[in-house]
């Protein structure tokens, strides 16, 4: 069985749980507000925890906003040697909304990659929207998360219990790939920032 | 009415010279071949020239892989200054596949704005593949052409074209958005050269 901790209990950290949830994984979901985080524990079927607690999966989805990753990193320190990472984030320029924070050849999974040397990070969810991993479709086709890493095993692991959950994964390359992933996720968020593509919809992906 | 020059006829020109022919746009489809030139002519209505001859679009599409473009540039020289030049191209490293050849910090549609400082430069169709502007829908959704340049009228202008013939077109921001869509087509590259997706399928845009 694989076991998750998701960090964060936003709408991507509890969507995210619901799906792992019900793609039979066992759940730990750690939240800094106790009170939110086990009303979106007993909302997803996860177990709640405290920031700062031990984490009990060996994959560990940072589902939290990029400038808010670094501290988080340093909290669990060497607790994150032998783990799954799974970045999500989009490092926008919140203030420009025109560019990316992270190194133009670079990519924030890169980042956190080499932060955390002992761990295999994974880029995933970044390109899907909170609302089209609740209901599972985008405009009618079911939603699908695109992975990338360099590690084949962890990708196809993380791809079976999303797929178990309900929803569609691809396989999209290594994580030299996550420069990629982050240009669309970004891209995906300037269209729905202008209203050009909603929140509940964006880019899908057909097979 | 709209002038359209479109440089290349293999299958991205051809498809787009009959979404510009059915959209009301007087066409010119310039071949290198003048044989293929003439068949991709006849088949989506358009005027065929050859390779060298006056340009009579007012908008200029170059539907040519990203190598071929600096010699086009060089040979059609100030006959492209006051044009709308439009940039389809997706600049991989054809050797590798495993990266853009174009500066990480920049894209192939901003080199070509570099080269002819006197056109308007919009950056389109690098992230539709061929057969879906051709059918018009992408696992049943409606194709959707999307369009960066920092021309607001010059795009306005190019999606009307494409609207009226029969496919969608988003305004996908300033032509400083280019490097997403370049990124977001070599990805959709990747994920058809290694059959995650179909060439007839991809990448499709939910509003």
């Amino acid at each position: 069985m694989t076991s998750i901790s998701i960090i964060g209990v936003g709408n991507m950290g509890s969507a995210i749980a619901s799906i792992a949830v019900k793609g039979g994984a066992e759940v730990q979901l750690i939240a800094r507000d106790a009170e939110k985080g086990a009303a979106a524990a007993v909302s997803s079927g996860a177990t709640a925890a405290t920031y700062g607690d031990a984490l009990t999966g060996d994959v560990v989805v940072l589902a939290l906003p990029y400038p808010a990753i670094a501290e988080v990193l340093a909290t669990y320190g060497s607790q994150l040697s032998g783990k799954t990472i799974v970045d999500i984030s989009n490092p926008v320029d919140f203030f420009t909304f025109d560019s990316l924070v992270t190194p133009a050849d670079g990519s924030a999974a890169h980042v956190i990659s080499r932060a955390v040397p002992g761990a295999t990070v994974l880029k995933a969810f970044n390109t899907t929207f909170a609302a089209t991993l609740g209901s599972g479709q985008v405009g009618g086709l079911p939603t699908t998360v695109l992975i990338v890493g360099d590690d084949t095993a962890a990708k196809a692991e993380l791809a079976a219990v999303i797929q178990a959950g309900g929803v569609g994964a691809i396989d999209a390359g290594s994580l030299k790939r996550a420069r990629e992933l982050e240009a669309m996720g970004f891209l995906q968020l300037t269209l729905a920032a202008t209203e050009k593509v909603g929140w509940a919809s964006g880019f899908a992906v057909v097979k």
